[in-house]
């Protein structure tokens, strides 16, 4: 198969306001035959800078109405103008800029990077079969400062960790689910209701938080939240990179250090990861 | 001279409610003579370990009110413990903690990291000299969609440049100023007030923007806002690096492309610089 | 799942000749229950921690044969400890120092790092299934400047790349092959072997090279020299990354350029990928 | 002032062999009068699509010959060219392709990328004054495992650190070094005899090292090696980012650890710099 990525900046306007999008998109395809490998035939290869011209084309015609429905127009597009195209999957991620805003107004066409959580999506189809939407957000990086213990494990000789009650949960999140072939809704709003989930499953009520005993059950819950409030998530994957902190030892510094002063522990650097559908109901 | 930088969490509670600064400092001494250099005598070298515990315990001791008093706080410690120290230095970088919200509500004890823009500062100061503060921002990306040209500029035989009334105007902003030896006033506030500068100046007014004539006087106008909006301010250094886009040509793709699609072209890639300060009127 | 990344450096003396390994090891365990994740039961899990200092016990205890005896210890070590474990994997990788010499002497206990492709390996073992060991390069970088062309592709209405017959093909090479169940033989000599063969069909012979009409077809090129030399081997995945270079326009500088000055690409970006093994004969 | 980076590559051939530079360039200009900054007038400013002309019109002319004289033809023919140019600094840096090799035989047009250590040059001229040649080489990581240590430093109520006097030395070196105005020599025979130097002092003789009391001191032992073996460096900079390994503390485990196996620690993360010239002794 090949691949390959392009980015690019989407611009229109309303009237006087500008909206911008701007994108890196990857395409992946498979053909049929693999002649030009074994033979260096490349009267089916379809060349990279042929699919960047197809992906600038298709965001001039259309637009970036969503991200998740540029993904599908680009399938659509390869699926039925190449014949010799087996597989195809489009990967579209977002550089997330935001409008400015001067003490409240929004500029009409300033804007500032804001990366608090990338979002992209995926769609991808195989010839005759269905093409799944998938949707997702990564780098979101979030930290309870309490309400998270880790206590209960599995201990032999090798075991050094004590239980610890009530520390730091920090981590990087990557999120991803699928819609599976349900496409008619908004793509955008769905997005963001799923943002919304995942913050409040991570963080519990805002007065008083929630206690998690371990980052894998963190991981369930929010999947659970997001599968729970949102029907058209068919199955989601969620992996959670963890930030270890230790409170400094003061004692030969002649001080005690009640969780005030931590450093973060680059070494071992661990992640969890857990996928979790509506039927099938535990796989990883 | 040697330099060295910590990592660290300072964490503090008012009530059930949970404040948290992480940040990273750096700390640069020299020493009054050469002599672990040139003779490889160690008597006067004050370890890496021992800096980082100096840190770490005036974290613990003192808290963050600020990242300038932090590191207005440092300077002071090694200048009166250390009789050997000649020269300090202490930079101080902010991880873009945010408390999270829910609705609206803000929650007790998480919090989302949201790097559009990463605040620092530094204090130095060399023995029997004043102590110097500065304070600064860094990798805000910002951009203009229109409002933004160059034209006029010097031609000769290896000029291929066209010249644009109507381009995108994008780049990474460095601005660090100076706030001379005063030192008693509301440093988080004062910060805050000038990044509002700095968004306005590079945005012009939210209905209709302002046109620049250059990346250079974009660089200017940030300057001469700050320093007429905040006296506290001697001397203020902007940096910005440029990101270019190109309309893409689609004539031999059958389409004319009105500045809908851009791609941002990786090289050349330049930047522009200038400090600016209140008697002596220029300086690069 | 779980896994989690450790990076030390086992140190060994031979009379007073010092042999230095720093490798990055990084554990995946799945257990037969998840509990943890449904229940918050952590009566199973092993922490990261435990993980931690398994892995650095049997590099006390054992040295570093190879990665990939140490990537198999450390999975026997899971499979016949812990009862809880379904699946283990487990990938080692290796950070390239190289001993120092001194004209043509080489150093007793000085290295350099010298990263002309970092070599890895991996070990994985279900409960009950066979121990596959797999090993690989990556981050290999490569360039031929001529015997390279793009020729015959497809061609339709968004075809606007012309069709070149010597043009530079350069790229970063990733290869990962298995060993299938055998293992008793002498991993880095093999390895070392497997190396030439990557770049014996990358380059072809020394005094000429050999044409390539195709990325695709030089990473077919390199899989069956592999196969056909390295009886061990089983199937051999190899990813290449393209760096395409432009030959620089200077007719409106008034020169004419042949090949003599030419830019990176940096977008499109492609890589094509293809995995082949003896039997199968074809797999992307 | 501004400066702006371009990346390209030079070919050429002698008879059927192929010779490759690949160079990133990074021209810095200031101009006499910031009018374009103050004024908005850009009708001085030499565009950043200008200077890349330049730079590529120059490498297709001269080619390049060394790093060090590009940069001079591009220093000289900005000085000469423009003459609102007050400055200019002219930084060369190089990708490092090597001929690869089969079997001892090099190979006419193939290449293999091996970063141990990058070749860079300065060139820096203000109208009416002298052209300034440096040289240097950066991101060369090296190792000791034994002959170091650690011993008789400053100690108070602050110090946790254990004196040592066998630890492992390991950094990223990055030296830089004036020829003056002195250019009419073998600059890249000169630059490996220097690279040589560096290497033999860090190591000290291959048979049995030579013990470094600290970072300081070996800093300092290279800059005396090069100064004393190489007449054309005038002024030396050494920059020596330490990287730390502490000793894994087995005993809860149950094991002695007599330096086998060590963790990098990754904060603190130190870094010690000296300047030393031939007149002036000392300055940092």
């Amino acid at each position: 198969y090949g691949k390959n990525t392009i980015k690019f900046l989407r611009l229109h306007k309303e009237g006087k306001k500008h909206f911008v999008k701007e994108v890196e998109v990857c395409a992946h395809l498979r053909l049929t035959s693999p002649q030009e490998y074994l033979e260096g035939n490349n009267s089916h290869v379809i060349p990279t800078d042929t699919i960047k011209n197809i992906v600038l084309v298709l965001a001039k015609k259309n637009g970036i109405p969503s991200l998740e429905q540029f993904a599908i127009d680009i399938c659509n597009h390869f699926m039925t103008t190449f014949c010799q195209v087996a597989y195809v999957k489009t990967y579209v991620q977002e550089v997330p800029w935001q409008r400015l805003h001067e003490d409240g107004v929004p500029h009409i066409h300033s804007f500032i990077c804001v990366p608090d959580g990338i979002r992209f999506c995926e769609a991808e189809q195989c010839r005759n079969g269905p093409l799944i939407v998938f949707a997702g957000i990564k780098d979101l990086k979030l930290m309870k400062t309490t309400q998270s213990g880790f206590e209960g494990f599995y201990k032999n000789e090798h075991t050094t960790l004590p239980e610890r009650h009530d520390r730091i949960l920090c981590g990087e999140l990557f999120c991803k689910w699928s819609y599976g072939e349900c496409k008619d809704f908004d793509f955008d709003c769905t997005w963001y209701k799923i943002r919304e989930c995942i913050l409040e499953a991570f963080a519990g009520p805002p007065d008083c938080g929630e206690y998690s005993p371990s980052y894998q059950k963190t991981v369930n819950s929010i999947q659970m939240l997001v599968l729970s409030r949102v029907s058209q998530v068919q199955v989601i994957e969620v992996v959670l990179n963890n930030t270890f902190y230790n409170v400094v030892d003061m004692k030969n510094l002649g001080l005690t250090n009640d969780k005030e002063v931590l450093v973060p522990v680059e070494a071992p650097y661990g992640s969890c990861a857990c996928t979790l559908g509506r039927k099938k109901f535990f796989e990883a």
